[in-house]
Formats: C-alpha cells, structure tokens, sequence
C-alpha cells in the first residue's frame, strides 16, 4: 500500500452568499463540507485510482471526528494519531464571482503527540510500498519533520515522494527521498530567482539531485512537467492545456508519481500518466479527484520528450 | 427549573484577521469558538445568576457535539433531542474594524424528529417553572412551533416567556403566553409602523395584551423597557445608558423575566434588575453573560416609574 502523510487534516468548509459585503451579515444559502488538506487530496486520488492507501497523521476534536466521518464515506482506510489540539477548518466563502478563503493554522501538536505519531508512522512505513510526505504542518511540528519521516521511511524500507517546499524540503533532501516535487513557485528559494522557463526548471531539478533527491518532477502548471533523474531528463505536456480548478493537480502528480514507483513504470510512461491524470484533475471541480472520462481522452495524446 | 428552549443551536466561530479583502486566502491568526443561540444565551445568563437551568432543542453532527461539550465546560445542563441534520455554525470575521457574519440555516429538522423533541419538551416542561421560547427555528419546523410550545407549556403547568417575533409570535400569542419580550424593531410588523417613541411602545404592548400576552415588556435599546401588564404599565431604563456589546442584551432580558417569574417579584423590582442587567450584558464582550460588577454598580441607581 501507499502511506500518505497528512499532518494538518483540515474540515474545508464552502458557503456559497448572494454576495460578500465587509461588515454584513450574511445567511449562507449552501453549505458544502469536505475532508481536505494535501495528504487527504493525494490519498483520494489514489484510492479512485484503484490503489490500496492508507492516510495517517494529526486529528483532534469534533472537527477531527468529522472529517474522519467523511474519509468514512469516501472509503479511504485512516490510521490518524489522536491528539487533544481540534483539527482546523478551512472556510471558504463564493458570491459566484470569487473565492474568499479563512484558513485556520490548526494544532498545536505537543511532543508526545509527535512520538507517538512517529511510532505508528514507522509500523505503518513497513508495510508501505511508498510514502507521500505533503502539504503544511501544524504548529508544534518542527521544522525538519519531514526530514525525520524520511529517514525514518527509508530505514523502514519505503521510497519516499516528496512535496514541500522551504525548510521542510532543504532538511528533507538530505535523506536522499526518491522523488522530490515542487512547483515551479516553490523551487524559486533553491534556485535564488523565480524559475520562469523551461531551463530554470531543469536547473531547480539538477540542484534537487546535488541536494540529494534520487529524481526531482517539477510541475509548471499549464507549460507541463520537467523530469531530471540521474541519467535522464524529460519534459511532459498535454498538446492542449485543460483549463478549470488548478487546485489539487499537484496532489494529483504526487499520486501519479507514488503509484509510478509502485508498479515499477518507466519515467516515460509514469509521465504521459501525470500529464493527463492532472489535467483530469484540473476539469474536476475540487482537490482530491480527477473526472475519468477526461483522463482516458487526454492519455493518447500526452506529449513526453527526452531533454 | 426555568427551561430555556433553543430550536437552532449554533456553534458561534470568530475569526480573528488582519484585514478581510475579498477574494483573497487568509491565514487566521486566533479562532474562538462558543455555543451560542439565543437560548443557549439565555441559559448562561440565568445559570450565572445561580437560577437552575435546562436547555432543550435539536442538536446533530459533530457541531452538535462541539455544541454540548463547550455547554458541558460551562457547566450547563443540556436535554437536546438528537437529529441526523448537523447543527448549524456561524462564522464572524473580526479584522479589527467590522464584524463580517456568515450564518449557515441550521436543519432540515424530520417530522419524527420534531415529534421526539415535543415529547421531551412536555416531559421537562412538567419540572420546569417558566418555559423561555426564543431564537429562530431551524429549516423543517413550522411557524407555529412557537404556538404549540407555548400551549403545551401551559398544559404542564409551566409559564412562558416568549421572545419572538413574525408569525411564530402572531400564532403563540393566542395561546397566551406569561410574557411576550419583543424589542421595538420587532413590533413594527405588529403595528403596522416603526415603533419609534415611548408612545408606541406602550402602544404596542397593549396590542400583545389585546393578542393574548399576559404582559408585555417591549425593549427599546439605550432608551430603556417598557412593561405593559392589566393593570399597569411601567418605564425603567439607567441614568445613563452602558456602551458595549448589545448583542445578548434581550436574551438578558428574557433571563431576568423568567428569574423574577419564578421568584414572583414585583413588576417594579423585576424591571430594575432587568436594566441592570442588561446594562451589565452590554458592558460584557460577548453574548451570553454580563459583567457581575457592573450589574451591582448599576442596580441602586436604575429607574422604574408607572406611566
């Protein structure tokens, strides 16, 4: 099976308002209410891919209870560490015109909530073909967390993919995860300047191998993917760019990566399935999903060229 | 025991921002959380008064269960009848300047639900002494909840204070509640025009008189009550008015009418600890409680005259 690591679950919350006015009071005419955070997206994906995932990581309080209730109903298996801080929500309110998004930061995790998290995180590693490590932590959390878990992966014999940025990501890549995989935003820091083109991202890659990524996938949003591994490097693109939510379709190229390293496909092939798994997503109205038929019609297509 | 009666329970969530721009994504800087309705708001002040208190109503979901924990905390006694539907949630966006309010409608509250909740509610009503009807009712309830509560509270013995306006307060009325408590805004619908001086409210409670109440006490903000009974009527209001939070200032109200009720105060008595009250749940920052030395320091002074 595949473990992704969610640490900081939250209860996304959606109100649709006739319109949002600072300093009214608004009755919300629709309430919509779903299990999120980038973990959970990785690991909804991989569950309607067919893939046997388990999601682990922090949940506290009712608005933990809910969104295991709602995990429940999705049909994902959760082996989440009971802590005493609530998990957060997110709230998200539309007027049809736009998005206006309230993010609570969650935790705080105490250290012994983090112990014990390592310790099922370590049971469950063992049985984990791959782990995902992806999105924020909670307050509490330390800095080199997914650093630690990469070690801790690796020594229980799991390959790790990758998906942080920042201090998180620097620490991380020192245990030599099998696949690092930023966007092209968060390499910027790395490199020192935005990564604009295609050799920025080429160059944000190479620098992840030095720092000790085994491969490194950056996404570009609608340019495509850039893939450098140690003796190949490739670009993948759809001929056409799906437009809609972009929200979620780096947790779909996490997905697609995981069950890649799985099945044991070649870099060619795990690409072609990233670029149309992820414009699949992107024609999905929320994170954590891909709409099948549009994935089927986008895979024939799908453009992967040898850089 | 006074039973406070609370259809539509909420979760109350105030998000503390920097500045809300709409269309923007922004992290919260601190989350406060409180059970809140008018019910459950009149319940905390009477069970700050020392006056033993039960709070019915529908209660569901996991903000149902985050309601009952945070009144467990307050030491509240609850008896909510369980319902598939989750308990609503607002959400208040404090950025330092305004007040943003996002109210979800609560419910859909079942036929066979409503019919569990009435059988509690007569069950309880036998124990208690009043009976506060106050808050809005949740999607699935009728608007002559308030009308069939009110009969049935009188048929266990139990007196009613009523705290509505609309329909649910046109259609209660017949059944001749103890008190009818609307504020000025509330009665206009009953007049028939804005009820803008002293003259109209006077006016107007002698009209809840003529449509069934026992008596009339009709709350007009800074400027004070005005109580209109068979056989007097009475003005009470402070030298000079607090400056604070109304919000939580009539649920205050309704408070200290069904405590004076049980303890058969007199009118005069019952309306200078009414202003004193209020004003001390004014000076308090939230709904749902007062400031107790504001309340002692206001008490000697407040006003009462028969008019």
């Amino acid at each position: 099976m595949i473990l992704s690591v969610c640490l900081n679950p939250a209860r996304d919350v959606t109100y649709a308002v006739a319109e949002l006015t600072v300093g009214a009071s608004h009755p919300v005419a629709q309430v919509y209410a779903r299990a999120g955070g980038k973990g959970v997206n990785v690991a909804r994906v991989l569950h309607q891919m067919g893939e046997p995932v388990v999601v682990c990581g922090f949940c506290g309080g009712t608005t933990g209870e809910a969104i295991k209730a709602d995990l429940d109903v999705a049909g994902l298996a959760v082996a989440f560490t009971a802590v005493s801080a609530p998990s957060r929500q997110t709230v998200t309110i539309g007027d049809g015109r736009q998005a206006t998004v309230f993010r609570e930061p969650g935790g705080p995790i105490g250290e012994r909530e983090w112990q014990a998290f390592t310790a099922r995180f370590i049971q469950l590693a063992r049985s984990a073909s791959v782990v995902v490590l992806s999105g924020s932590t909670p307050p509490g959390v330390r800095d080199d967390a997914y650093a630690t878990l990469t070690a801790a992966a690796r020594i229980a014999g799991a390959r790790v993919v990758l998906d942080a940025d920042g201090p998180h990501l620097r620490t991380a890549l020192k245990h030599r995860p099998e696949v690092a995989k930023p966007n092209s935003d968060e390499v910027a820091d790395l490199l020192g300047r935005p990564a604009r083109g295609r050799s920025d991202a080429v160059a944000a890659g190479q620098l992840l191998l030095e720092l000790g990524a085994g491969a490194a996938v950056v996404s570009r949003g609608r340019a495509g993917i850039i893939a450098v591994a140690s003796q190949h490097a490739f670009e993948a693109r759809l001929p056409e760019p799906v437009s809609g939510n972009p929200t979620g379709a780096g947790d779909a190229l996490a997905a697609v990566i995981a069950a890649g390293l799985t099945h044991g496909h070649s870099w060619p092939r795990m690409l072609a399935d990233a670029v149309a798994l992820c414009g699949a997503a992107v024609a999905f109205p929320v994170a954590g999903g891909y709409a099948e038929s549009v994935r089927g019609r986008l895979r024939p297509p799908a453009i992967v060229e040898e850089i």
